[in-house]
C-alpha cells in the first residue's frame, strides 16, 4: 500500500468556524489523519453501492478500535431523496449514535450532500467530514457547506448551510472513476475557469491537451485552484445572499434539464456543460459576450467530451416552465449568471423571457 | 372585534440576529403589525385542524392582498413527523414559494417545531414567525429557535437550531384553550419557577391561588417572565453546549415517558410534570434537595391539576432503557438537571443507574 502523502492544504475561514481542505495521495489509509480529525470514538460512514466495495474497508481500518458503523445507499442522483435521508437517521438511532458522533461522507456529490444534510439535522446538528471520491465532488459539492436532498418537483429543494469539520480528497480514488464521471467533473472545472479566467483558464487548457485522465495526481493543482476560488466565494458570502450566486454559472438551465429528465439522463456535470453553453449564448445576446469566447467555451467542453446542445426531443416549453421553479427566482424574476468576458461574470437580475426562449431554441442540437 | 393591544415586548439578541417577542391582546387581527413583520408579499400559514377553524381566517384577513397560502396538519404530537413535514414542503413548492417567502406557525408547540424546521430547510432556509396559541408554546417552544420533528424511536431526533424573525403571542387565543392544555402549559411555567426561584416562584404561587384560567390576560406578566428567562439562556448558549441544558429540567424522564407511550397518553407538559417530580426525588438523593422543596414542587403541580406519579402499568425497565436514547447522553453517561434548592439547579453529568432505578420505583403511583 502506497504511503499517504498530503500534496496541498487550504483553509476555509468562516466566522466561528475554520476547516481544512486536504488534498493528497492514499489518504484513506492515513490512520493518524483520521484519528486526529475525529476526536470522539464513534463514526458513521455513509457511502453508496459503487464506492463502498472499493474503499469502505480501507477507511474503516484506519479507525482502528473506534465504533465504526456504515450505511450504504443506492448510487445515483435519484436516490438523493427522503428515503435515503431517513435510512441514515434510522442507522444512527439504531446504532446508538448521540450528539458527539461524526458522520463521514465517502462518495460523490450525492453522498456528500445527503450526509451533510443528515449531519445538519440529526439531533439538531452533529459533526461531519467530506471525503469526496469524484472529481465533481472534489471541486464543487464537498466545499462550502451546501447540503440538500431533492424533492420530486425540484433539485436541492430541501437542505441547509452546514459546514463540515474538514474536507479530505484522496486523489487515488480518481483512478477508479469511469471516464464519463471524470468528464462530468471537468464541467465544473470549466465553470471555474470561465469565472476566474486568467491563469486558471490557461492551466486548464494545458491540462485538457494532455492525456489528463491517466494521471489524477496531475490534477492536484487544478483541484486546489478550484477549491480556493470556491472557498473565497464561500468566505465572502456563506449563505449565498450575494456574490456566491456566481458559482451557479451554468446551473440554472443545468438544473432544469436534470429535473426535466428526472435526474436520469445526464450526470450533473453533463447537464451543467449544456447549461454553460446556453449561458454563453444568452450572454452573447444580453451582454455582448464575443463570439470567440463562445467558441472557446465550446472547445473546452469538446476537449472534455462533454455535451453542449439541448437534444431535439426536449420539450422547450416544459423546460421553460421548470426554470421558473428554480430556487434563485426572486420576486418572480428569472436570474441568470452571465459572462461579459472570460473571467468577468455577473448576476443578471432580470432576463427577458422572449430572449431566453430564442436562446433555448438556438441551443437545440442541429440548429 | 377588540382593538389590538401590545402589553409586553422583549428581545432575543443573538450574534447577527435580533428578534422581538411581542405579547398582547387581539394581535391576530393587527394588520399593521403583520405587514411590518413580513416584508415580502407571500406567506404560508401552517396550522392544525383544531386551531385553523378558530383563527386562520382572522390572520389571513390581516394580510390583505398578500399571497396567503395555508397548510393544515393533523393535531397532535404524533403528527410531528416526516409526513407532516413533507406536506409543508409539497405545499410550498406547489404554490410557487421561493426563498423570499415567510412561513407562519399558527398553533402550539407541534406546529411551531415543525414549521420552524420546514423554514430551516426549505431551499436551505427561509424566514418564519412563531405565533403560539397555547400557553406551553408561548412560554417554551416558540422562543429560542429549537426546531424538530420526531422519529419513531425518539422525540425531536431530527431538527435544527433556527431562529424566527419574531414571536407574536396573542393572549386572546388562550381563551379557547381546553383546561387540560392550559395546565400542561403551567407545567413549563413551574419549571421556570423552580429554575429561577425568588420573585418568579412567588408570583406563580400567587397566580395559581386565583381563578387564573378565567383571565388569560392575568398571565401576561408571568409569560413575559418565563420568556425573559428563556431568552437569557438562549442568548448565553444558543446551541445548548452548556447552560441552556438547564432548561431541560424535568424533560429527561418526561421525554422517555412520552416515547414509552408513543406520545399518546400525556400532553408534553403532563409528562414534564411527572419528570419534574422525579427530578425532585432524584435531587433529594444526589444533592440533598430538602423535603420541603419536594413538597413545594408537588403542591405547585397539584394546584395546576397536573400528574406527579408514574402510573403502575409503566414498565420501569423499558423506561430506563428509553432514557439511554436521550439526546443529552454524552459518552454513554446519563445527564440530569438536578435541583439543589429552589432557584439553584445544575447539570449532573453522571447519574448512578442504581440510584435512578430506586427513584423511578419510588415515583410510581401508590408507592
Amino acid at each position: 500500500m502506497a504511503k499517504p502523502e498530503i500534496l496541498k492544504q487550504l483553509g476555509v475561514n468562516l466566522p466561528g468556524q475554520h476547516y481544512p481542505i486536504i488534498i493528497g495521495n492514499s489518504l484513506l489509509s492515513d490512520k493518524s489523519l483520521w484519528q486526529r480529525l475525529v476526536p470522539s470514538g464513534k463514526v458513521m460512514i455513509v457511502s453508496n453501492h459503487t464506492v463502498a466495495p472499493l474503499y469502505l474497508s480501507l477507511l474503516q481500518q484506519a479507525f482502528g478500535d473506534y465504533q465504526c458503523d456504515s450505511v450504504i445507499l443506492q448510487d445515483g442522483e435519484k436516490y438523493k431523496n427522503q428515503e435515503s435521508l431517513f435510512a441514515i437517521y434510522d442507522a444512527l438511532i439504531e446504532k446508538g449514535h448521540h450528539r458527539d458522533t461524526t458522520l463521514l461522507a465517502l462518495g460523490g456529490g450525492v453522498v456528500g450532500d445527503i450526509t451533510g444534510f443528515a449531519a445538519a439535522t440529526y439531533q439538531r446538528g452533529v459533526r461531519y467530514l467530506q471525503i469526496p471520491t469524484t472529481l465533481l465532488a472534489q471541486v464543487d459539492a464537498s466545499v462550502g457547506g451546501k447540503t440538500a436532498i431533492n424533492h420530486p418537483l425540484g433539485k436541492n429543494m430541501i437542505g441547509s448551510f452546514y459546514q463540515p469539520q474538514a474536507v479530505v480528497m484522496d486523489l487515488t480514488t480518481l483512478k477508479s472513476l469511469p471516464a464519463r464521471e471524470f468528464n462530468a467533473g471537468v464541467a465544473e472545472v470549466i465553470k471555474y475557469a470561465v469565472l476566474a479566467g486568467g491563469d486558471c483558464l490557461l492551466k486548464l487548457k494545458a491540462l485538457l491537451k494532455t492525456k489528463h485522465k491517466s494521471n489524477p495526481a496531475q490534477w492536484a493543482e487544478m483541484i486546489a485552484i478550484c477549491c480556493q476560488i470556491k472557498a473565497d466565494f464561500v468566505e465572502e458570502d456563506e449563505r449565498e445572499s450575494g456574490p456566491r450566486a456566481l458559482l451557479n454559472l451554468g446551473h440554472t438551465i443545468g438544473h432544469a434539464l436534470e429535473a426535466y429528465t428526472h435526474y436520469q439522463r445526464w450526470l450533473h456535470g453533463e447537464a451543467v456543460a449544456i447549461g454553460l453553453y446556453c449561458a454563453a449564448l444568452l450572454s452573447a445576446e444580453i451582454c455582448n459576450l464575443p463570439k470567440e469566447s463562445i467558441d472557446e467555451i465550446e472547445q473546452l467542453l469538446v476537449h472534455a467530451d462533454l455535451p453542449r446542445r439541448i437534444p431535439v426531443d426536449v420539450d422547450l416549453k416544459q423546460l421553460h416552465s421548470l426554470l421558473f421553479k428554480d430556487k434563485k427566482i426572486k420576486n418572480n424574476k428569472l436570474r441568470f449568471v452571465l459572462i461579459k468576458n472570460m473571467g468577468d461574470c455577473y448576476l443578471e437580475e432580470q432576463v427577458d423571457e422572449t430572449c431566453l426562449s430564442k436562446v433555448l431554441k438556438r441551443a437545440v442540437e442541429g440548429e
